[in-house]
């Protein structure tokens, strides 16, 4: 199974990629797993490592699609 | 069926979000397109008509989601 990530920070422009992008994403091809990093600060870091600069972003099998634009990640520290 | 439209631009960028998000989008929901703005010229008013700013852009019904960053719509006409 290939693993999507879906990160964010709740924000509006958030809310609008989690409704549409990710739930556009193909369950039988995905597991997908959304992650709130405004609560789940210990996460950054991981995003981070990914190569995650903003929120929302969706990480396909580690790879980082930043889509529009809500939040960089530094105001989340 | 939901309408999902892939703009692109055959650039690096576009073609890794079109290898990975555009493939990810289920199939079962959504009749997907592959638009190429530098072949299609004649689609870049619609897609900037949809709020597309640059490529690579998934429209989910709609709704413009950027997607990383290729190139802008305008050094496309």
């Amino acid at each position: 199974m290939n693993k999507a990530v879906f990160y964010h920070a709740g924000c509006p422009v958030c809310v609008e990629a989690e409704k549409n992008v990710a739930n556009a994403i193909d369950k039988s091809k995905y597991k997908v797993e959304i992650v709130h990093l405004g609560e789940a600060k210990a996460r950054i870091a991981e995003a981070e490592k990914l190569g995650v600069k903003s929120v929302p972003a969706l990480v396909l099998d580690g790879i980082p699609f930043h889509i529009n634009f809500g939040a960089n990640l530094s105001v989340l520290k």
